[in-house]
């Protein structure tokens, strides 16, 4: 194991989140907030410490990708405890556990709250909450990967944060193509952000929101979430959300002029489809509970989208729709956004793959002689990214069996239990029962609250970087 | 498609479930029920259109693994049709989709039941009710092997209807195997019925629990199901279903006095560790309701087992215990029972093979070059058995969520939409909510017991069977 290169890792990221906490300090310093200071304080000491880590050079820069993983899920837990500190020791969020659960939720991009007065806290501590979805959304890796010196073996950290079953490379250097995904993300960010605004949004709020939306998390800066924003405040974060759960590769192509290749991008298409037909099941299901056809679309439009996408944000309390419509609700937390998006989940790049492995051991039945290849937006999906989804369905069923049973011991209904679970291992934020829109994780023990800190990270790094540390064989000298 | 060996084997069917009806037939006439005739006639119907569907006699005798599926698949759905008249023409279930539900509820060895007053109804329905759990427990088709004359590729039936993600013989011939199969577990059944007569039980009920305990199928002759026999019977038949939950190839190595092979069946083995720390838990959580630590661990072993080995026989209503112990019975319905046994569920062994999958992926990171076999029961399984077992998880996924989603129509609680799938694809019976051990199906709607009938059976025959009846392919001609 290569120490000293993962601790060159680690303390370049407490510089960049050093530099990062410095924002919320200028807008503290902006809204003249007390607490602005202890934003400034946290940033001196990530940044020195990281400093300090970096001095013994290490001696290889060869990064296997074991290590990969070990510096992805370490990072990531990393960024989590530092970045709770400004919550925990400006008081904002007094209990230790909660402020790291806060933190997780925000750079997960989950977006779960233990928060149950969000207007009682300071504009800059909001600010920093909503920024971490934003650094969080596209990764703090590829962030990183952009200035740091190359190195070596650069893809398995990439591979390692990015979401979905296979990564694509958009450009052959791995530098400039986190460079292009940065860039396409900033550019969307800003152009949520002034639309919000021109809607007639606060200008604090459409930052935030549009760091919500950016990086498919769901903090908001209000207790109603998004309900209290005009309709086309909500139309506008509908259609930010979900271009930010789409694959990120289909702006290029847009950028590149390459619109015939647009069509090849089967999972946006299905992604696009399974939205279309949850917004119509939902809609025909409260058509009762609201005032015209154009609420209900815009109702259940906003809803599918900000669960489908994994954000979390809500306009309505959809705990109190019928059976069916919570069911869709459920079901899509399971599929996901696409790969290659800001959005978490499954992704439906691996449901297709599922779907399509189905249809060739049927295949295998009637025609038991014929070799099928699997395509997936044109392309032969290798037996290995194939192999590596499957594994993934099953790891999923187990991290969620265990912790499921483990938050099953506070006794609550078994909705409530389960959708606590789905909701934070597929990095939503609100589930159904007590943690729906209204309700929220303040009330959870601390052991549970640890479990979904453990299921966020988790799932936002699609389970392998963080369950390799718990394999013995890992740790072995060899 | 060779349409004239499947209208064969349909025609056998037929006779075979004409002999079968004599059998409760007789015990009608023994207990002097006007009701007996029907069965007779049913009978006797169904061996005259069976003899008249094996006059036109097939070309060839070859039975490709298309068609082996398809054979099996319509087997199950004829003999289901077939099965339900003399409930249906007796007037004893009106309702002609009840009369379906409740045999082929029977026949997979569900024993979800529409009936509300059990006690009314003739005993010799109630012993043809019993007797299709224990004609479907070990297949039907299996037992036709015995004695049909040998057609070529038998084997391909046999692996469409027995359970697992392969299918070993234990002699080389498989007829040979069929008889064995058969016998083992008739032996075992008799030794039930005489068992339970001994402790106590009426004859009546002795045969008919024990046609339910060796099907794993739940269906019992009182409304209380098993909670007004004695707590000797109800420990004999926690042992019996225990052991049809077993890979009867442990019973053939018993008998073949291969003690040392008994080791390697990690199957068997992680079954029984489950189920143990399944009762150990279900007894800790139950523990305030129970009068006595024998009681607590007699009530939590008879549920568990029940459960876990997709019986469905109760002795308390596991409705009213708390969340972790209800979450155990969930999660043991998702686990099943053995392969190789008459247990339904997704099995242990595809389980393993799950989380050998996990290991190896893990391993693949740390050892990058290394090729690692995934072995089970100490025997190197080829990588068609694994590429089936998880192609089966997918599909089990899709048939689960699409029939979730019918169901959610009727608007009821969650937990027993979610719960009623779960109990009838996995043959198991009750579930939570409405469709707990003193609930039933009776109130479910036209549609939704065709989903629920649906369901049963193909999970019974593990769903390829009856998926492949749906590929548009299966149905061109070359």
């Amino acid at each position: 194991m290569n120490y000293r290169l993962i601790l060159q890792f680690l303390g370049s990221l407490l510089q960049f989140e050093g530099a990062f906490l410095l924002l919320p300090f200028l807008v503290g310093l902006y809204y003249h907030e007390s607490q602005a200071k202890y934003l400034l304080l946290i940033a001196a000491a990530a940044a020195s410490i990281g400093t300090l880590m970096r001095i013994i050079k290490p001696k290889s820069k060869k990064l296997h990708p074991k290590e990969g993983f070990i510096v992805t899920a370490l990072t990531w837990l990393l960024m989590s405890l530092t970045g709770a500190m400004p919550f925990f020791i400006s008081g904002e969020i007094p209990n230790f556990t909660d402020a790291v659960f806060e933190t997780a939720s925000g750079f997960t991009t989950t977006g779960a709250s233990i928060l149950t007065d969000i207007e009682g806290m300071a504009k800059c501590m909001l600010f920093w909450r909503s920024f971490t979805h934003w650094i969080g959304g596209m990764g703090v890796l590829v962030f990183m990967l952009i200035f740091l010196k190359s190195t070596a073996d650069e893809m398995n950290l990439m591979k390692a944060e990015s979401p979905g079953p296979s990564v694509d490379k958009l450009v052959p250097r791995v530098r400039t193509t986190a460079f292009i995904l940065y860039a396409m993300y900033t550019g969307i960010t800003i152009v949520s952000i002034v639309s919000l605004y021109l809607a007639g949004m606060p200008f604090f709020d459409s930052v935030c929101i549009s760091f919500g939306s950016a990086g498919t998390g769901g903090f908001g800066v209000r207790s109603d979430s998004c309900a209290s924003y005009s309709a086309l405040c909500q139309v506008i974060i509908t259609i930010s959300i979900i271009m930010f759960g789409c694959n990120f590769k289909i702006y290029y192509l847009i950028i590149s002029k390459k619109f015939k290749d647009l069509l090849k991008c089967e999972e946006v298409i299905w992604y696009l489809i399974i939205f279309g037909l949850a917004v119509a099941v939902v809609c025909l299901n409260i058509v009762n509970e609201v005032s015209s056809i154009g609420e209900g679309v815009r109702t259940s439009a906003f809803q599918v989208a900000s669960i489908m996408t994994t954000t979390g944000y809500a306009t309505v309390d959809f705990n109190n729709w019928n059976t069916l419509a919570r069911a869709v609700m459920v079901l899509i937390m399971f599929i996901g956004a696409c790969a290659g998006s800001t959005g978490g989940g499954i992704k439906v790049s691996r449901w297709m793959l599922y779907f399509k492995q189905i249809k060739r051991e049927i295949s295998k039945y009637t025609h038991p002689r014929s070799v099928t290849k699997i395509r997936l937006d044109g392309n032969v999906v290798d037996e290995d990214t194939i192999r590596g989804a499957n594994v993934f369905l099953m790891a999923y069923a187990c991290v969620f069996i265990t912790s499921f049973m483990i938050i099953c011991l506070e006794n609550r209904d078994l909705v409530t239990t389960f959708t606590s679970v789905a909701a934070t291992i597929n990095n939503i934020g609100p589930g159904l029962g007590d943690v729906g829109p209204t309700g929220g994780f303040s009330t959870f023990s601390i052991l549970s609250k640890w479990v979904f800190i453990f299921d966020m990270i988790a799932g936002r790094l699609e389970l392998f970087p963080v369950l390799i540390m718990f394999a013995p064989s890992t740790w072995k000298k060899k």
